[in-house]
């Protein structure tokens, strides 16, 4: 239940985690959130808008990203410093997305290591963009 | 249905949504991210740890960030572009946090808003900051 | 709220319990069990399968049998203590299952009920078997 | 998002998972299930049992066996064939379960892997014992 520590993380290694992304995901995490953003809640709302259909929270597909982190890379016993996320383009419910982990830089003095993030959805179409600093756990 | 628009919006104006953190929350979280590290849902690792309990996830809170944003300030049709968080210090489960926006800097040529993000527990103790580029609603 | 004890029981009583499984279902089952195989949440990989789309998991139906066992034959305080299952064909999201639970052998002396069970879907196909030991509740 | 192959697993092989269990995951197993036995939702009736408070379905604790057959070994693309499982003690709201899986045998010729199944409880007390039999996912 360990993941991996410093010295076994390399500049360039990966991991991801696909899901689609369905109405249930969408309704659950407007209500643990609190973000009832007609976007995503109110499909009579959201055809009148550019999107024509309602769409997921950005912070969800985030949450994709944060469970590479978390399961996978550098896995479990990570600490999260700071993210960064770009929103680039709306996921549909329905939509499968794929969120990817890479290593950008290690910095063994100060533990901590740089993450390029990445979603995106079936198309191949780049939805998130982003980075985060992470403290990889350390050996027990 | 429609927030604030652009011309609506001035530079200090706050907004705030406060929740306590349930272990539910947590829990829907995880089951929708897919994020199970440990320190979210096992309490018997979560007592080795630092914390000696188990954490809420980082992107939890910045739900909350997220709910101000979409449903007051600017509020809705508020489109995302951008947010950075700085995980400061564990949320846990039985905290209430308060979720704080200010709006730092509104850019009327390229149609955006910089909103300055904020998290305290119940003690006062800021918890996340953070920064967000949104796009506010534009008239109907 | 007290179910049959062990003498109104009779080899060959039958009782049944139908739902229609919604991605909902699936979704949920997944988040509390953390399998997230991508048979189940992914609806891109699921194309690929024999199956051709995201089915549901294996244990969702046996809920359902549970449900039987412990709504209405024997119900209320029955005790589970062992249960076979044979996963005999899958179940899509939107198929409607009919789980079906048989009292096929009692032991007085004992105090335990042998149970044959069984899922159909819509079309009539059995998608599992199995059978179920469990200790019917005492009189009070 | 292949797990292991049947080449690739050997006699002896382990995984396992861990989650505390909370009234968040009995509340929604039971609401997807439709099992309402009293003594998982109904805390007054749960006090004059002989567990004195109300416990898990037995079938949650099946899930999390079923989430490391499906996530780790073998992993994606595994098909359940069977399960066998005995509940030999009851599993209480925020007790912490270990599911563990063993390859007890590796069947090439019918391209069948026969698993043995085990949860533990935070004490160290065995809860939960059983058996599967899956088919690996073929290599692509």
């Amino acid at each position: 239940m360990v993941g991996k520590t410093i010295d076994q993380l390399l500049v360039g290694d990966t991991a991801q985690f696909s899901k689609t992304v369905s109405e249930t995901d969408v309704y659950l995490f407007a209500g643990i959130s609190g973000d009832f953003n007609p976007a995503h809640i109110n499909e009579q709302y959201a055809e009148q808008t550019f999107f024509k259909t309602r769409i997921a929270h950005g912070l969800l597909s985030a949450g994709f990203l944060s469970a590479v982190l978390a399961n996978q890379l550098p896995g479990p016993g990570t600490i999260f410093i700071s993210i960064t996320l770009k929103f680039i383009a709306p996921v549909l419910i329905g939509d499968t997305i794929t969120a990817q982990v890479e290593i950008a830089e290690v910095d063994k003095h100060k533990h901590r290591v740089n993450m390029k993030l990445s979603c995106m959805n079936q198309k191949g179409k780049q939805i998130l963009a982003g980075e985060a600093v992470v403290s990889p756990p350390k050996a027990s």
